[in-house]
C-alpha cells in the first residue's frame, strides 16, 4: 500500500526515496499528512478571515485558530521539524533534510499558516538555527527557548533601503561598541515578522568594522529586543498590493538603539559567517514549499477546467485550446522540480550544505520561476477570478515572485552555477588532449592518419 | 526635426506612419505630448496620494488633481479624442484610429489617471460609443452629454459571477418587460466603475428572450441609473491585492431593479449586436496603452541598472548576467508590438473593425502578454522594491495581467486567428495542385519526369 | 571515493540511486565507463571515417573498428546489457532498468556506434526483446541467437509512406495467408537498419484482419528475411541531409513477398500487442542516450567558450552576453531531465512499464526537446563550425530532433499526460467537497459562518 | 482591388506601406509576383534535381533551368533589383530599400535559386555593391559588368579557420605588397560561392598593416581571380548534412597567391570600411527572405494539418493538441517580424544604413530565430517526413540556422541594441530629475509635501 504522502506528492518520487526514510521519518510524515488534511486545510480560510481588514487592527492580531493548531501540533510531535538533530543535537528532531523536505512540500500546500502551525515558519526557523548554533547559553535561554516553544516570534534584519544589499559588503547599518553597550543605527526594509505583535527580537546585521581589509569580517549580528527604544517600524511594504499582516515585511529604522554587549551573536566580525550558515537548507525548504504551492495551483486548475459550470460554447474548458498541454507541462515541471530539490536535500544530508551548493543553486533558480509559471497558467484558466481574493492564486503568485530574488536573485544563482561549470574547463581540456592521443594510436593501428 | 512624440515612442515607427497623420492629428499629438509632460506626469503620484487609504473613504473620493487636469485638457482641445468623427459625426473628433492609437500609447505611460484626465478612460469610452451610436436623442441628452462633458462616469455590466460569461450565451441576468417598466435581476462582478461616486449609470446586459432560437438575439442592454433601488454594490473585487479605488471592479447585484421602458438601448434582442460594436477599436486602445506601460517599465529598468547606488560587487547592475540582453529583447518586443497595433489601426481605418479582425486578434494575444513580460523583467531588476508600492511596476503588472482575459482570454484569440489561417487551406491546396501541373510541364520540357 | 560513473554524470544523481545498484550493477557500470573511455571514445571518429563517402560503397560497409570493439566488449561481459534478466530469464543480464538506464546515458555520449559496440543498438534491441518474449524456439534459434551474438542485424518495419501511421489503425500493409505461406504487400519508410549489409530480417507489421471489429486485433507481425524476393529497398531517407549509412532509414516496398507460415510472430491479430510491449523501456533508453548526448554538447560548449583562441574583443566567449547563464541553464536542464528518467526507470522496475506510463510519457516529451535545446545552445557558441561536419553537434541535433516524433510525437505524449491528470478531477472534486464540510465545522466552532 | 503581392504577404502590411511605393515599384512588384508564380516556383524542384548527386559532378554543374530563368527575368526587367539607384546611380535600379525588401520576401519563398534567377543572390549582391561603390573603372569593367550581366559569379573571403573572425581584428590572412604585386596568404573557410564553376573572382579580406595602431586600418581587400595559382579550394563545408553544391561554402587556402597591384580595392588599409559598407541593407534582405521562407513553412503546415490523408484517431491533425495555437502564433510571429524589417527598410531609405542601425540590429536577432521557430513547428507537424529530402523544411531550417551567426551572432546584436538602450540612461535620469522638480511644485500647490 502506498504511503499517505503519495496523495499530495507522487508515487514515483516516493518510490525513489522511500528507502532513505527512517521508520520515525515515515511515521512523522504520515502524521503530518493526516494533521494537514484534518486540521490545517479546513482552518486555512478561517485563519485569513480572522485577520481584520482594518488597517490598524490587522497588525495587532494573533490569529486564534493558528494558536489552537499549534497546541494540537505540538502534542502530536509535529513541532520544530525543520531543526535537524544531526546538526542541532540539543534541540533538534531526528529527521534528515530529505525527510523534512518532503514535509515542507506538504506544508507549502497550506500557505504560510501551515508552517506557522508547526512552528516551522520563516524567519523564525533561520533565527532559531542561528541561536541554536551560535547563541550563548544565556541567549538561548532568553530568546531561543521561547521561540522553540512557539511563544514569541522574531525578525531578521538584513536588507537595507537605498542599498544594493544582495552584496553584503554594501551594508551601511552601523553596529558599534560604546562601553558595555552596542549602539545600532540603520535603515532596513523588507524585515519579515517586524509587524507581528508577538515578535520580541530582531537579529540585526550591520557593520561593526567597516574598514577591515577582509570585507567578510566587517559585519556583526546583534540581538535587538523589538521594544528597545529607537526601534521604529515605519510602514509595511506591500507585495503586489498585499501587506501580509500581521507578520508583514516592514521598513524599520534603528535609531541609536542600545543593547547590552551580551547581545552580540558569535563574536565581532562574524556576521558574514552567520548569514552564510543561515542560508543552505532554508533555501530548499522554500523550494519545497513552492512546489507544494504549485501543486495546489495545478489541482485547482484541473478542478476548474473540468467544472461543468464553466463550459463555454458547449465544451469544458479543458477541451479548448492548449489547456491539456499546459496541464501536462505543469505536471512535468512540478515532477522535475521536486526531483531536483530532493536530490539537493540528499546532497545536504551526505555532504553538508557546503557540498551541495551546486544542487541548491540549481533548485534556487529553477523552482520559484517554475512555480510562478504553473500558478500563472492556473490563473489564466480561472480568468479574472484567478487574480482575485476569491482564489489563493494571485497571493501565491505574489509570494512566489519574491522568491526569485529573496536570498539572491535568479541571475546570481545562474552566474554561480555557470561559473562552477566553467571550472570544469581545465579538466575537460585535459581529457580532450588525452583522448586525442589515444585517438591517434587507434587511427595508426588502423593504418590511417588522424586528422587534426 | 523630429516630432515631439518620438521622445516617448520611436523614430522608426513615426517614420513609418507620419504621412498618414493630418496636420490636425500632428498638432493634437504635439499638444498632448506637451500636456502629458507638463501636467499629467507631475500629477501622477499626487493623484494616487489623494485617494485615502481608509477603506471607506477611498470609495467616496473624487481626486482633486484629476478634476483640475480635466479642466485644462478640455480647454486645450485634448478631450474625447477616442471618439472618431468618421464613425461618430455628431460628437466625434477628427482623428483616425491610427492617430488616436499613437496618443493612447502616450496615455498608457501615465496609468489610468492619464486617460481619465482627457475623458478617454474605460469603461466610459465604450459606453459613450454605445450611446452615441445607438442611443435615442433623449438617452443621449440625459446620459451621453454629461459623460462627454466628463461630469459623470459610468459602468458596463456584463461579466457574471458563477458563469463562464466569455460565452455571451451563458449570461443569466434577466431583463424583462412588465408594463411600462423593465425589471432587471442578476448577479454581476468585475463591474469597472461601479465603485466610483460619480458613476450615474450602468449599461446592463442580460437576457430578455432566453428561449429565442437565435442565440444571438436573446440579449438586451438597458440603462440602469446607479442609484436605482435594488442596485447593490456588494464589494470591490481585488486584482492581486489592489482594489483600484475609487473606480473599482465591483460585485453588483441587481435585485428587482425597475427602469422605464425608454431605458432600453437600441431595441429588444439587440444586446449582442451592441457588445460586438463595442469591442473593436477599444481593444487596440488597450493594446497601445499597454505598450506605453511596457515602455515606462523599460525606461525604469534602464535607470535602475545604470544607477551607481545599485552597484554590487563593484559593477553596475547592467554589467551582471543577462541584463543587457533582456533590455535589448524588451526593446525589440515593444517595437514589434507597436507595429502590430499600428498596423491593426490602419486596417480599422481602411476596412472598419470588421475588416481588421485578424490584426486586432493578433494584437490582442501578443501585446498584453508581451507587456507583462517586459514589466516582469523590470521588476526583477528592481528586486523586492519592484514588487512594492514604491514603484509602479507591480500594479502595472496586475493591470496588464487582467488584459490577458479581458475581452476574451488569449486562448480564444489564438483559436480564432488559428481558425482564420485554416480557412486558407482550400486555397493553398488549390494553388498546390495548380503548381503541380505547371511543374509537370517544366519537367517535361526539360526531358524529365516529375516525381510525385 | 566516488564511483567512476560520476565523471560522466553527476555526484548528486549517483548519490540518489547508488543504493539501488547491486554489486554486479556497480561493477558492470565501472567496467563500462572504463571501456567507454579507453576503447569506444578513441574509436569514434575513426568509425565515422571508415564509412566511405561514395554513395554506393557506404551502404556495403561493415565498419571494421566497431567489429573489433564488439569482440572486446563481449569478452568483458559488456554485451546485451539492455536485456533485463528479470523480464527475459533465459537470455537476459541481471541488471535492472535503472542500472541499464545509467549505462545508456554513458553510451549516449558516444553516438550510435557506442551502443552498437555493446550490441545494444536500436532497432536490434527492440527486435531481440520481441523475439525473446514472443518467438517460437525455432524463430529464436534462427533469428534471435545470431542477433544476440551480434552477427546479424535487423529492421522493424512499421511506419508507412502516405499514411499517418502514428495511429496503428491506419496501417495499410497487407499480410494475408495463402495456403502455407504468408503474403506481404506494403509500402514502408523510415525503416531503420534496412540499409545495413548485415541485416538479415525485417519484422514487418501489417493488417491481417482489416475488418475485425476490434481495431486492435487487425494487425499481425511477421519475420521477413531481408533477401526474400520482393523486398525492395528503394532509397535512404535523409534527416537534415544525413543518410546515416550504412544503417540508414530506408523506404522499402514489400511487393508480394512470401514467407512460410512459421514466420508469423505470436499469432494472428496480435501485432498491436507486440508493438505495445516493444515500446516501454526502449523509450527511456532513448531518453538516457539523449541526456548523454546533451551532456557532451555542454562539455564541448564549455571547452569552446574557454578556448583562448576564440577570444573576441579581448574577452573569452564566456565573458560575452548570456553564455554563462545558458551554461547554467543547460546544466539544470540536464540534471532535471536525468532525474525524471531515472525516476521513470525505478517505476518500471517497481511496477512494470504499464505502471510507469506517466513517468515514461513525461520523460518522452521533456527529454528530446531539452536535449535539442542544449545542443542548439552549444551550436550557437561554436558558430558556423558548430553546424558543420567538424563537430558532432549538428548530426546529434538531427538525431535528437527525430526523437520528438519517433514512438509518437511530443503532442501525443503531452495529451496523454494531460488526460491522465484530468482523470484526477473526480477525486479532486470529492476532496474539495469533503474539505468544505470540515471547513464549515471549523468556522462554526469559531462562531462564524463560512462563506460560499 | 488588392495588389497581387497580398497573395504572398498580407493585406495589412501592404496597406501600411503601399503609399511609399512609386508606380514603378508597384509595377515591378506585380511583375515579380507573376514571374515568381509562373516561372520560378514550377522550376524549383527541377533546379534541385538538375544538380547531380555524384560527389564530383555536382560541383561542376551550371543548373540549366536557372540559366533559362535568368534570360527571361532580364527581359522582363526583373534584374539586379537589389541595387538601389539612389545609392548606385550608374548601375542601380530605381527602387527604394523598402520596395526591394518586399520583393526579397517573395524571393525568399523560392529558396536560393529564386534570388539567383533575378541575379539577386548573395554573395554576388554584396560583391557588386562593393565594386560599384569602390571599384576603379577598370575593376568595374573587368569584374562588375559580367557580374551585373549574370555571366560570372563571385565569392567573398573573410571568415577564417581557427580564428574567431567575428572580430575583424583577429584576421590573420596576410596581404602584402611585393613590387608591383600583391601576395596573399591565408586560410579561410565558409567561403560561399567558392565551389561554383562560374565563380571567377574572390574578394579577399586580409591584414596589410597588422601593426597599425588604428586597428580599423590594418585590413585591405583585394580581388583574387578564382583561377590564380595558389587558390586551393580544399573541401565544401557542410551545414547539417547539406553541402549546398554547386555554390557551396568552402574551405579555401590562399597559398602565396599573387595578383597585380591594380587588384587592390579602394586603397590600402580600407578593408574595414569596405566590409562595413557591405553589411547594412544586405542584412535586411536576408531577413525578408527568411520571412518568405517562414511563410512557406506555415503554408505547408496548414496544408498538412488539413490533409484528410493525415487524420489520426478520426481527427484532422489540426484538431489535435496545440496545432491551432501554434499556427496562430506563427502567423503573429511572421507579421511582427515583417513589420520590424519593413520599418528598418524605411529607416534606411530615410536615414541611410548608419541611421538605421537600431532597426537593422533588432531585425537581425529577431527574424532568423523567429523563422527557425516557425519552420520547426512545421517540421513537427510533418513528422519524420518534415526532416527529409521530400520536404523543403529541414534544408530551410539549416539555412536559417546559419543566419543566427552569419554577419554576427545573435548575441552580438543583442548586446549592441542593449548598449544603445543604455545610452539613453543619462537622458532618462535627467528627465526623472526634472519631473521630480515639477512634481514638487504640484504637491506644494496641493498643500502636500512630496515624498522622496
Amino acid at each position: 500500500m502506498s504511503h499517505p504522502v503519495v496523495e499530495f506528492t507522487s508515487q514515483s518520487s516516493w518510490d525513489l526515496i522511500e528507502d532513505k526514510f527512517t521508520p520515525f521519518g515515515k511515521e512523522t510524515l504520515a502524521k503530518l499528512v493526516q494533521f494537514f488534511k484534518d486540521e490545517i486545510l479546513p482552518a486555512q480560510r478561517l485563519a485569513h478571515e480572522q485577520i481584520p481588514k482594518d488597517l490598524e487592527l490587522r497588525w495587532k492580531t494573533v490569529v486564534p485558530v493558528i494558536e489552537e493548531l499549534k497546541v494540537k501540533a505540538r502534542k502530536l510531535g509535529l513541532w520544530n521539524l525543520f531543526l535537524s538533530k544531526a546538526h542541532y543535537p540539543k534541540y533538534g528532531v531526528p529527521l534528515s533534510n530529505l525527510e523534512y523536505a518532503v514535509m515542507a512540500e506538504i506544508l507549502g500546500r497550506g500557505g504560510h499558516m501551515a508552517s506557522e502551525a508547526l512552528n516551522c515558519a520563516a524567519p523564525d526557523t533561520g533565527n532559531m538555527e542561528v541561536l541554536a548554533r551560535y547563541g550563548t547559553p544565556e541567549q538561548q535561554k532568553q530568546w531561543l527557548e521561547p521561540l522553540l516553544d512557539g511563544k514569541i516570534r522574531s525578525a531578521f534584519a538584513m536588507t537595507e533601503r537605498f542599498v544594493a544589499s544582495s552584496d553584503a559588503k554594501n551594508i551601511k547599518t552601523s553596529i558599534r561598541r560604546e562601553g558595555n553597550e552596542i549602539v545600532i543605527n540603520g535603515h532596513k526594509w523588507w524585515i519579515s515578522g517586524a509587524g507581528d505583535p508577538r515578535t520580541k527580537l530582531h537579529l540585526v546585521m550591520g557593520k561593526s568594522d567597516p574598514d577591515n581589509a577582509d570585507s567578510y569580517r566587517q559585519q556583526s549580528v546583534v540581538i535587538v529586543p523589538a521594544d528597545a527604544p529607537g526601534v521604529k517600524v515605519i510602514r509595511p511594504m506591500e507585495v503586489f498590493g498585499y501587506d501580509d499582516a500581521p507578520e508583514g515585511h516592514c521598513e524599520v529604522i534603528y535609531d541609536n538603539v542600545r543593547v547590552p554587549l551580551s547581545n552580540l551573536v558569535l563574536g565581532w566580525g562574524r556576521g558574514f559567517e552567520i548569514i552564510q550558515g543561515r542560508l543552505g537548507p532554508g533555501r530548499i525548504h522554500h523550494c519545497m514549499r513552492s512546489i507544494g504551492c504549485a501543486s495546489v495551483a495545478l489541482d485547482l486548475m484541473i478542478q476548474r477546467v473540468t467544472d461543468p459550470n464553466r463550459k463555454t460554447f458547449g465544451k469544458f474548458l479543458y477541451q479548448h485550446g492548449t489547456v491539456i498541454s499546459e496541464i501536462a507541462q505543469s505536471r512535468a515541471d512540478i515532477e522535475a522540480a521536486r526531483l531536483l530539490v530532493l536530490s539537493a536535500a540528499v546532497q545536504i544530508d551526505k555532504h553538508m550544505a557546503k557540498g551541495a551548493l551546486k544542487e541548491i543553486g540549481i533548485a534556487k533558480f529553477v523552482v520559484p520561476s517554475m512555480a510562478c509559471t504553473v500558478v500563472d497558467r492556473a490563473m489564466q484558466a480561472f480568468g479574472a477570478e484567478g487574480l482575485s481574493q476569491d482564489q489563493p492564486l494571485a497571493s501565491a503568485y505574489a509570494q512566489l515572485r519574491t522568491l526569485r530574488f529573496a536570498d539572491g536573485p535568479d541571475a546570481v544563482h545562474l552566474q554561480q552555477i555557470g561559473q562552477r561549470e566553467l571550472k570544469r574547463a581545465p579538466e575537460l581540456h585535459r581529457r580532450a588532449a588525452e583522448l586525442k592521443e589515444k585517438e591517434k594510436a587507434v587511427w595508426e593501428k588502423a593504418g590511417m592518419k588522424a586528422r587534426l
